[in-house]
Formats: C-alpha cells, sequence, structure tokens
C-alpha cells in the first residue's frame, strides 16, 4: 500500500474543524496536528479529541503557556511533519504564509479567500483534478464558487451549458459568529456587477461563460442561488436533470420531500447524523428547475461551512500524488464523509482516528 | 373646471390607508369615505383625521356601536357617494364585492392580489394609461409586478428590450404585522419557476419576455430584484440610464450617496419627510448597473407598500375619464405625492383636505 499521506491543517475555524475531522475520516492520510492562535474552547476541544496542537505563532504559544493549556510545539514543528499543509487561516492571512512552505519546500492548500494567483491553481474535484496532480499547490475556491463551477460544469459536460447568469443571495456571517458581519431587517447588495465569484469560476474553467450579481441576506443558515442558463439547443427537463445526477455532489430534491426551505434541509442533515449537520453537497430543488426552450432555470442551496471540505480532501490526494484519478479520489471521499447515497442515505464513516469516540473506547 | 372625481376605499389596510391620504392629497378627487370592518386603533385613526367611516359590514356595524364608535353608515351608504371605489380589502375578498359595484353602475379598481378576469384590465401608469380610460374597471397590479413593469417598459420604449429573466427576493411580511408570514434566519424559494409575477406583467403588456424566479426573505423592509436584461444590441451604459431617467418613477442612485441597503434608502425617504417615509418609486442602483455587450445587469428596492400608491391614483382619472393623457395624470399624481424632483427633492404637497393639521387649523 502506498504511504500514507501526513496532513497538517493551520488555522482551527470553520473550514480549518472541518478539514481536520474530514482528514482523519479517510483512510489514506492522517492528520498529524493543527495550529492555531486561539487559547479558548476551540482549541480546548481539540486536545479532548486527541489532536496534536502547535501554537500558530510564538505570542500564542505564550498565551497557550498561561492559560495554562499544552502544545505540541510551534507551527515549524508541525511543518516538519507534513508532506501536505491545508492553510485555512483567515482570509489574505494565508497568502502571508505561504513563503515559509515554499521555504520548506511542503506542498500547500489554500482557501477561496486568496486569490488564485497565490497558488496559480483552482480548484474543483469535479472539474479540474488532474491538472493539480503532484503540484505544489492549488487553490480550492469559495463556498459560491465551488457551487456554481459543479453545477456548470455538469452542464458542460452534458454538452449544455452556453452561458449562465446567477443571482447569489449569501449568508450574512457565520452562524457561530456573534461578533462580525450580522445584518438584520436588510437587504445589503454588493456595489458591483459582475460580483466577483463569476470571474473566479474562470480561474478553474476560463471557458465558461458566467455572471453573477450577490446579495447578502438577514440568515446564517446557508446561501441559495438563482440561475438563468442559456443553453446550446432545446432540451427536455430530464436531460438537464440526468446531466445535474452524473455529480454524486448534486443533491436533487423533490417537492413532496417537504424540504421547502434552508433550515428544513439543514435539519434533514442534522437528523441523518451528518458531521455538525454538515450538507457537503448543492442541494437543488428539482420540481422547480424549469426548461423553457433553450433556456434553463433553477435555484439550489449551498452549505458554506460544509461544501469545500471534500473538495480539501481530494486536493490533498492531488497535490500529493496519493490519488491520480479524480473519479477515484472523489469516490474515496464521497465514501469517508457519507455523500453519495442519494438525500437520504445515512453516513457511517470510520470512527475517526482520535475522535472522542474512538478515545473512550475501552 | 370639471368635476371634482369622488372616490370611496373599501378597505382600511396597508394600501387602503395610504390610497386614502393619496387621494386627500389631489386637488380633482375628494375621498367620500371608507369602509372597513376594523374596529380598533386603525379606525380611530381615521375618525381623528376627520374621514366619513364607514362598516363595512354589518356585523362591523353593531361591533362599532358595541364599541363606542359613531359609522357614518354601511357600505351601501358609501357607494351611493362615489363615482370611483377602490378595493383595498385583503386578496380574493374583492373579487366577491365585485357583483355590488356592477349591480351600482360603479365604477371600480382592484388591487394586484386579484386575478386579471376579475376586471379584464390591469393598469400600470406608464404603460397603458389610456386603455384605462373610461372603462368600468381596472386591476392595479401587485408592487412586484408594477415594478417589474415600469422598468421594463422605460427599456421597450427606448427600444433595447428583448428579453428579460429576473430574481425576486421579496419581504416576509409588512412591517406592521406581527401575526403573519414573518420568517427567521432562512430563505424560502416559491416552489415553481416562473413565478406568477412574470406572466401577470403580461396582463399589462403581453409583449413582454420576462420570466421571474422569486424567494421569501427574512426582512420586512422591501422587495429587491436582481435583472438580467437581453438587449436588441449592444449598447453603451449611458443608453439605458437616459432609458430609465425618462422615468418620474425611477430614481437612480449613485455611491457615493452611500445608500448601500434597503434600510438606507428608506431612512432617506423619512428624512425627506414622505408620508409614512413611503418610496413610491423604483429605486435603482445606477453605478452597480452594467452593461456587458448586448446584456444589461440591475437591481432595484420595491417598496411593496408604496408603489402601487400613485398607479391607483392615476387609475382613478383614467376610468372616472377626469384625464385621458397618461403623462398628464402622472405630472399630477407626482406633484401631489412629491415624486419627480429626483432622489433628494422633499415633498411639499398640499394639506389633505380633513387631514389633522388642517383640522387642527383655527
Amino acid at each position: 500500500m502506498d504511504r500514507i499521506v501526513r496532513v497538517a491543517v493551520n488555522g482551527y475555524g470553520v473550514i480549518g474543524k472541518r478539514v481536520a475531522d474530514a482528514v482523519r475520516a479517510q483512510d489514506d492520510m492522517t492528520l498529524v496536528g493543527v495550529a492555531d492562535i486561539s487559547t479558548d474552547w476551540r482549541t480546548r476541544v481539540l486536545q479532548a479529541k486527541g489532536v496534536a496542537f502547535f501554537a500558530g505563532t510564538p505570542e500564542a504559544g505564550d498565551a497557550l503557556q498561561a492559560a495554562g493549556q499544552q502544545s505540541a510545539g510551534g507551527l515549524s514543528d508541525l511543518l516538519r511533519e507534513a508532506d501536505v499543509i491545508v492553510d485555512c487561516t483567515p482570509k489574505h492571512v494565508a497568502a502571508e504564509n505561504v513563503p515559509i512552505y515554499r521555504e520548506r519546500g511542503l506542498k500547500f492548500i489554500l482557501q477561496g479567500g486568496e486569490k488564485h494567483e497565490v497558488t496559480g491553481h483552482s480548484f474543483v474535484a469535479e472539474a479540474n483534478f488532474e491538472t493539480a496532480v503532484g503540484r505544489d499547490a492549488t487553490r480550492v475556491v469559495s463556498c459560491n464558487t465551488t457551487a456554481t463551477v459543479r453545477t456548470l460544469i455538469a452542464l458542460k459536460r452534458a454538452g449544455l451549458l452556453k452561458r449562465a447568469r446567477g443571482t447569489l443571495l449569501r449568508r450574512a456571517t457565520d452562524p457561530w459568529e456573534s461578533h462580525l458581519g450580522g445584518i438584520m431587517n436588510t437587504l445589503v447588495p454588493e456595489p458591483e456587477i459582475p460580483s466577483h465569484q463569476g470571474p473566479d469560476a474562470q480561474t478553474v474553467d476560463p471557458d465558461l461563460d458566467v455572471v453573477t450579481m450577490a446579495v447578502k441576506v438577514p440568515e446564517t443558515v446557508a446561501h441559495l442561488h438563482y440561475w438563468a442558463v442559456q443553453m446550446t439547443r432545446p432540451t427536455e427537463k430530464e436531460a438537464v436533470l440526468e446531466a445535474f445526477r452524473g455529480s454524486s455532489r448534486i443533491l436533487l430534491m423533490k417537492d413532496d420531500h417537504g424540504l421547502v426551505a434552508l433550515n428544513t434541509v439543514k435539519e434533514l442533515m442534522a437528523d441523518l447524523g451528518r458531521s455538525r449537520n454538515d450538507l457537503y453537497e448543492v442541494a437543488l430543488w428539482a420540481d422547480m428547475l424549469t426548461v423553457q426552450g433553450d433556456e434553463l432555470f433553477y435555484a439550489y442551496m449551498v452549505d458554506n461551512q460544509a461544501i469545500v471540505i471534500p473538495e480539501t480532501i481530494d486536493a490533498i490526494r492531488a497535490l500529493s500524488g496519493r490519488e491520480t484519478s479524480g473519479p477515484r479520489s472523489i469516490e474515496k471521499t464521497d465514501t469517508a464523509l457519507g455523500i453519495g447515497g442519494g438525500l437520504f442515505a445515512a453516513p457511517s464513516p470510520r470512527p475517526a482516528e482520535g475522535s472522542i469516540e474512538a478515545n473512550q473506547r475501552p
């Protein structure tokens, strides 16, 4: 068997904590540790899970010591143990870390807050896994861009996509936050059209003819996208649905499921037992989807905390060369995260190494 | 001078109260009275304003009496005094009132909650005032449809409109309500595409090629529309803005105005001294508006409580024959309501007849 890929995570926020758990759920990679600068409840959970925790900065190391918490060392110590580092630090911080990674010859993955130019490659597994194989670095694009590319690539592969025009309703802030970006009882349009997601999708596939408009809405559950697509030809609705069914990461919801709103879909994820109630897929309302001649209209939900997690796992396999086939990596990731069994498949991943559950076994 | 048009309002809710005040602000029509079935704070305000109040049903008459409030009679008494009745009762109630109006040969105006077929004519002043002149009845289309038609007609008149595809963010409920339709921290897509507003716009102008998708959002300030328009030819942004400037009922907002969100625009209306802080116009973000070749993208705000009020006043003039020219009626209505002076023009309507202010004068 090939060597297990040693993965480090720098930044234990909304994305970092999920990447860390998702890495632990794979059988061909191992989490060597997590670095962060916080010293509060978040790092205590990590330690309870038995994950090696490293101080992200010398100051954080001092603060940890003052707080009576242990650390396994500093960022340099963590980097020494890793083949690939996933940088999940806040926007623009990650770009500053890049010279450190490059100096050590360490492969690294950035998230969508950074610019394409920092890595020269932007990643969505179903679109361009193969071009990332063996690279030094890639950028997993943002949640909105990931959903946009996933769906448009499905239409492109079916030969149906001419151009796509989307309106993106962006949730105001992440649900755990009480200190940032929340809005109440108003709507805040992004001041520029096109919004950045359209051009961002073109960093993954320059051939996509896509324009996006975006608006901030006062809720924290998920994003919602509406699309008007010009197809290459008139077709039947069933052909479009078949194109979307070609992706394990697009879920088709029917009216009789009663999944009428964002919060209902999220409740389904909770009931299914998904980790953190996460929706990794694009959840698309299939009965609402409408074809008029050569035009196509549809809407779907994007869980902005979760959708990039499977992509990040695939990106680790691509950079490390642990897998050279996109479909094979996607299948492995999907199986480990409970994706691919359809809308009502309860996940049954192996207990993550070092999980609280595993630790508490006799 | 022509005879003053005698106007009755049936239903004193969100729209009815505004129509009543707007009628009183005109110099060529008079409010003969208002009918409603409520007996609470709402009717007490009417009486404080010196407006004749009629019990909408016999039961409401009994309840009024029991509550120690006076009424000027029943609905029949009100109808006897009017040339035109504006029915602002709740959705579907209005359609049931139609036989009563018809029996009396009374001209009537319904609101957008009713079906087009009930009147056979659907009204937006800038689109089809002239076809309503002298008719027995018309329907002022809903807030969303009014905004859609106003903007698309402006593009059509400039020879720019081929087809329009819109995403409509609908506010959850009216701000005064605590008992109906509110949602929190979620988004609720309308289950069908196209949503009803597109076909509804075609009841005003059957030539409009328009498709709409709609979603309920958790705020109560206003609706927000995003449009992707296919134009007849490539053009400059300035030509599009010029087309919109042709309507006094479309306001163009610039970035340096700082009107970044729905609530900011509403606060501007309050600061200007608009009645009830109402925005009668479509408020469109001009700097955000983007032209790419023969495609056009833009977004605007729709105050769903207010936008149909000027249209209703114009419809009264059209049905009564008091005015046969759309532009002349629009100018009269605009002047009385403080519309047309641009984004920062404070209204200075004459004190409404019977207003609290007028009543309190020596």
